[in-house]
This record gives structure tokens, C-alpha cells and sequence, in this order.
């Protein structure tokens, strides 16, 4: 039996009319095709389809013939018509039974909220002959998990996220590692690249991608990274964490302080963890990013141990009122210029009496270009005890793209000196 | 001709591997679904497929059996192995023939930015025997256009949104309109409330929903909204505004001003209009927000009319020195309370001289609760020329949740302000 299932294969099904037509965009099954990865399942195909029982029913039909679990979210909730247990009782040829214990479940659910249970709620009670439920422990609609006569694996489960996560977790996953004896397990990592555009790192870690086939590894670039993913699928847990470490070694000694975080870290959490370990306090001033600066350090918790102020000066009598920014410098350079920025920087310091300033100047469109300065140009100062560093900057897209690159490209430029005082 | 092809149908088929292992959420189909939908163009089924030729192709041929159109997304760019050219050339019996044209195109936009054109770069050029180009003005790969000898249209576009989008705007749904004579319409508009919670909303139009079915009525809540979107299909673009107009009217007088925005409106694009329309500048000073409210205001194009200063005040210092909120204040009640919200309004309205000052002050945790004050607690105050009002909440959820709450609920206080100081 291991033997034969050793290549396991899913398909993933969603279920809602709101999918086809994009007023929701499918996140679910992104959810479960990397937590079925993760166990060493394969996921060849997945597919949308409305609520509509035919073509629910075709749909199926070809994922029970292609693979052997059927993974289905939406179509459950109290709300539709429950077309998700329709068609699978239609297709395994199952009758629908009342389950008195969810209904009094269902009941206990409503009268502790004082309302009245709607008639609606009472075919989540119903239950196809031969299926185990799948509790739900964050909603009303249970899951519920079917085999047909060749093994063939069916779960069922709502379409909310927040319900559809914790099931997974808790049962659907433990149920199929052990029902199919996963022995393989696909694990990943994500290097966070920032200051090497896409081709550069392609070119530097290129002969990597051609050598490697455990790990495999692809690249992915937006506007503010380049994400280097690297998939192993081996044995073991361990088996998979070493080969990936192996390879992430030779990256990071290639594209070394490049690299700013791994998997679910963030530039902000990197900055956060160098200012706290640094014991530095922290001021921004921003013109062109707005608060995205202060806003990102401050989604990290405890941030108020090394953010103590953020200063928003979208005019030039803030910038001199409140900064100290020289009259002289603003008229003369332009409120977008190095001069200008490194005032900022040093203003904000004194203000708040904090060891770094990191200041953000420039024009993030659309419209405000003059002669010599476009849209997309920025300067970003960093005030420091060791001193001055600025930087100029030229960026593309609209306002919120140039923003988020200006703020990026401002922590980064934190970073990397908090890095390099590590070392002095 | 019109007459057949009065229900055409679309398949939308997304490729590569990295959707099936959820690595990268398929934001495309969802858009596409939208536009098809838009111009009366039916989605059934919704199929995402790894870079494999053999399921490619199977998922091909299924769906030109299925549907007129079929619209395919990645595959095509420089990285991969052109996957989707030819599994379409293998399912259309084409030959792949170098394009000249397009060749220059590539070598120009490489030398252009003095970078060597890489060889796998050529394949880009290479298009199917009586296929159409689709100019990509926004990346290197070309899009492409080809009907079999059933009429069937396959529309090839790369996967990178941003080109997609552009291709799917100028080329692909000009000529889909054009091709099927398409003479029905699918408009909808979403109408955005704050204010009231779903159930409330519910109730309240839960009528309209029974008795219409042009437009379609459906609610989607978040925890910064709840959406209520309006469906029509119609002979015309008119008859549907006309018919979604008619309930529009009616949903409004019902809600009123809790409804603060539609479509792509939001809370801050509002709050910039009636800032700008009243001629009133604003200040903010954000706590627990941490610069939120600041970031999303200069979302906005234009926002340095209305934003004269934002203050990120982590620190009692900041409060105290900056923001001039008495010691007593902070001691006295703690810095989330009612009472230092206001002389933070106070405070950084008059450190600015605005005509508004908007203050929050709260603990979006994890951690930071004592006693009597949870985590969640948040406390937002307005000071506005006609006096100060206040407003205590308490918000579930993790850190960023809290704060987006807390920004949404400060930016409606706001909101109502300048609509009832409209009327006065």
C-alpha cells in the first residue's frame, strides 16, 4: 500500500459563483495546495466552479477520476444551498441523514447568541450516509470527509478562510498523512532579496538553479524584493531542512547582506530586530512616503521600544516650524533634495533626542514634477552618531508603488548601517 | 451569428507551478472573471494548471470542448520554457515561426536599457503560424491571439498582472466585443458602509434582496466594512445603470451616511474630498495607529492640501513635549484614555494650527494591556472649531487588524463631521 501511493495526488476544488466572476479572489486553495505540499501531496490541477450543480457535479467527477483526494471549499455555508453536499451525495451515491448531535450543536450555537435558529441552518445538519464530520471550531457549517468504494478521498469543507484553516490543520491533514502514509515531506524557504534587480541575482546564483534539483529553486521579483524560493521534498523534515540549508549557505555567501529576511520576516522586522538588539531609538520624518514608514515599523509589536517618533511633514512650514529645516535650504534646493532630507534627518533627531534620524523627501506623482525633478525622484537621509548618509533615488509606477519603494529603500538603507556597526 | 453566440462562454485557465503550490495567489483570473463578466461574457469554470505540457494540453482541449473563448495566463515569459505557446501550437497543429518584427522589438528594449539580450529572450519571438500578436507595452513577452477552425478563440497573455491587465484593456476585450457581437452587458456597483455590522445590514435591506433579481443583491462584510454589491445584466449599459440606480436610491435612503463610499472609493479617497471641498486643513497624532491614518490620507493624489502634519507619538515624551498633553493627563488617567486622546487633538491641532486635529491613542498588543484596559481598547478624538468629540472602542483581533480598525473608525468620525458641518 505505500508502495502504491507513494505518488499521492490532490486536486483542489473551490466553490462559489462570487470566484468566477472576481468580486473574491480564490485564496484558499493557495492555503491548501502549500499545506498538502508540505505533507508530500501533489497537486496537478486545481478549479473553480458557481454554484451550479451540474457543472459542480462534472467537475468532480474528472477530479476523482485524476486524483486521489478531492479537496472542495465553499458551497456549505448557511447561506447557499448546500449545492457542495448535493453533488457529492449525487456522485457516491450517499443518501442526506439528520445528525441530531450537530443540530443540537447548531441550536446550543444560536440560543447562546439570542437568535433564533433560521430554517436554513437546519440542512447543515444533514449528513451524507458513510461521512465522518469534520468539527468546525470557528463556525456553524461542519466539514465532512467521504471514501468511495476505490479509496478515493473526498473532503468538504466551508469557504470562510478562518474556518477552513483550522480544520485543515487540526484534522484534514493528520487524517491524510496517516490514511495515506506520507513518508515524504516537501518543505520551502524564501530569501528576501533587496538592492540587486531581478537578472543580477538570476546572474549570480544562475549555475545554482541548473545544478540543483533538491532543492529546486525559482525567483520571484516585485517592486520592492526578489524572492528566491527554495523547494526540497525529501524523507524527513530534517532531510529536507538540510538540503535547503546547504544551498541557502552558498546564496547567502554569494548575495550576502542583500539577503534582508527569510520566509515570513519583513524588512520592518529585520529593522526591528537590529534597532532592539542595538538598543538605538529610532525618529522618522517623512514628506513623500506619508507614515508608511512609521506605519510598517510600527505593525511589528514592542515597536515602541525603538520607534519614538514619526513626524509626517507634507508642508514646508511643518519641515521648518517643527524640523528646523533652514528657510534657505527650502527655497534655495527645493523641498525635494539631499540638502533638504539631511535637515530632516538631522531636525528630527534633535526633536525627539534620539540616536538615528531617518529622513524621506520626494515627489511621488502624479503631478508636482518641476523642471529637473520628475515624478518617482527621492531622497532618503539617515542621521546617525557615526554621521551623514543620503542617497538619490529615480523610481517607476504609480503614487503608492513610488512609496513603497521610497520606504523600502529607507529601512534598507537603516539596515544595512545597522549591520555594519554590528561589526565595528 | 448574433443570435448563436447570444450566450458566449470563457474558460480561464492560469499556469504554473507556483499556483499549485500556492506560493502566489492568482490575483488574474479573479481580474479577468471581472471583465468578461463586465462585457456579458459567461465564466463556468476556472482551471489553474502546472508548467507541465501533457496537463496543460488536457486542460486546453477541455476547455475549447467547453467554452467559445479561452484566455490563458503564464507560461509565456522569459524564464520558463514557453509552456503555453506550445502546448497551443501542439492543440492548433501550428508551426512555431520567428518573428522579425517582435525580435527587433526585444533586442531594442534590451540595448535600450545596455543589457545583453539572453538567448532564451529569442523564444519570445518565435509566434504560431496564424496567430495574431498582442502588443505588450508594459514587458517583453508579446500576448497572442488564434481561432481553430470551430471559431474557437484562444487569447495567450503572460502572467505578470501588471502587463496582463494592460493587454486585456487595449487588445483582448475590444476584439472579444467586437468578434461576438456582444450586446449584453454585465455592470455592477458595490456600495461600502461602515457603522452598521453585517446582521444590521441585513435586516435592513433583507427585502430588497427577495423581491430584485436585476440587480442581484449580495452583502460582504470585512473588518473595516460591509460591501453590498449591485449586479445588473442588460440590453445596455444604460439599462443596467438605470436598474442598479433604482436600487441604489433606495439602499441609501435606508442607510444613509452609513454608507461612505462606492466601488473603487474608500474611506480616505472620501475624507480627502470633503476635506478639499470644505477648504479645512488636518492634522493627525497617532499612537497606537503608529502613522496608519497619515499613510492612507497620502494615498490620496493632492494630499498635501489637506495634511499639514502628521505626528507619530509612541512615547509619553513625544506626547508630552511634542504634543503638549499635561504630565498630570498621563498619570492621572494613562496615555490611553479619553482624556489624553483629547489633548492630543488639541495638542497637535494647535502645534500645526489646522482647523482639525484628529487624535488616537489605544493598545493594539500583542501585550500592553493592565487593568481595566484590554487590549483592543482604543480611544479616537476630533477637535474641530465647533468642539471636541470623542469615542471609546473596543476592537477584537491581532495587532494590524486593531490598528486598521481603529484608522477606519477615526476617518468615519471625521467623515461625519464634515458632513453634518455641510448642512449647517
Amino acid at each position: 500500500m505505500t508502495e502504491y501511493f507513494k505518488q499521492v495526488s490532490a486536486e483542489i476544488v473551490t466553490v462559489g459563483t462570487e470566484l468566477l466572476l472576481g468580486h473574491l479572489i480564490d485564496t484558499n486553495s493557495a492555503y491548501l495546495g502549500q499545506k498538502l505540499a508540505e505533507i508530500g501531496i501533489n497537486v496537478y490541477f486545481k478549479s473553480s466552479v458557481g454554484d451550479n450543480d451540474d457543472r459542480l457535479l462534472q467537475v468532480l467527477k474528472q477530479a476523482a477520476d485524476r486524483a486521489d483526494i478531492v479537496v472542495i471549499t465553499g458551497g456549505l455555508g448557511p447561506t447557499v444551498d448546500d449545492i457542495t453536499k448535493n453533488a457529492v451525495v449525487k456522485l457516491l451515491n450517499r443518501k442526506l441523514i439528520l445528525n441530531e448531535r450537530i443540530l443540537e450543536k447548531l441550536r446550543a450555537f444560536f440560543s447562546a447568541r439570542n437568535i433564533t435558529m433560521a430554517q436554513n441552518n437546519v440542512s447543515q445538519a444533514l449528513v451524507p450516509s458513510g461521512a465522518v464530520i469534520i468539527e468546525n471550531n470557528n463556525g456553524t457549517a461542519p466539514g465532512l470527509r467521504l471514501q468511495n468504494e476505490n479509496g478515493k478521498v473526498f473532503i468538504l469543507m466551508p469557504g470562510v478562510p478562518r474556518e477552513m484553516k483550522l480544520m485543515t490543520e487540526e484534522s484534514v491533514l493528520p487524517f491524510l498523512k496517516e490514511t495515506f502514509r506520507l513518508e515524504e515531506t516537501i518543505r520551502s524557504r524564501t530569501l528576501k532579496c533587496f538592492g540587486l534587480g531581478e537578472s543580477t541575482v538570476d546572474e549570480k546564483i544562475n549555475d545554482l538553479f541548473t545544478h540543483s534539483t533538491n532543492p529546486t529553486i525559482a525567483l520571484l521579483a516585485s517592486h520592492t524584493e526578489v524572492m528566491i524560493r527554495l523547494t526540497s521534498k525529501a524523507k524527513s523534515v530534517e532531510a529536507a531542512a538540510e538540503a535547503i540549508g546547504r544551498v541557502e549557505t552558498e546564496i547567502l555567501r554569494r548575495l550576502g547582506e542583500n539577503i534582508f529576511a527569510a520566509d515570513e520576516g519583513s524588512m520592518e522586522r529585520t529593522v526591528a530586530g537590529l534597532l532592539t538588539a542595538a538598543k538605538l531609538q529610532l525618529s522618522v520624518a517623512e514628506s513623500c512616503t506619508g507614515g508608511l514608514i512609521a506605519n510598517k515599523l510600527t505593525d511589528i509589536p514592542g515597536a515602541s521600544k525603538f520607534l519614538k517618533l514619526g513626524i509626517v511633514c507634507y508642508s514646508n512650514d511643518s519641515k521648518e516650524e517643527l524640523l528646523k529645516v533652514p528657510a534657505t535650504a527650502l527655497t534655495k534646493y527645493g523641498a525635494v533634495s539631499s540638502q533638504v532630507a539631511e535637515e530632516m534627518a538631522l531636525g528630527v533627531k534633535k526633536l525627539s533626542g534620539t540616536a538615528l534620524g531617518l529622513a524621506v523627501t520626494g515627489i511621488a506623482g502624479p503631478g508636482g514634477e518641476t523642471a529637473g525633478k520628475p515624478v518617482g525622484l527621492v531622497y532618503i537621509a539617515l542621521s546617525t552618531p557615526a554621521g551623514m548618509q543620503f542617497k538619490e533615488c529615480r523610481f517607476n509606477g504609480d503614487r503608492v508603488k513610488i512609496k513603497e519603494q521610497s520606504a523600502q529603500t529607507a529601512l534598507d538603507m537603516l539596515r544595512r548601517y545597522l549591520l555594519a556597526s554590528q561589526t565595528r
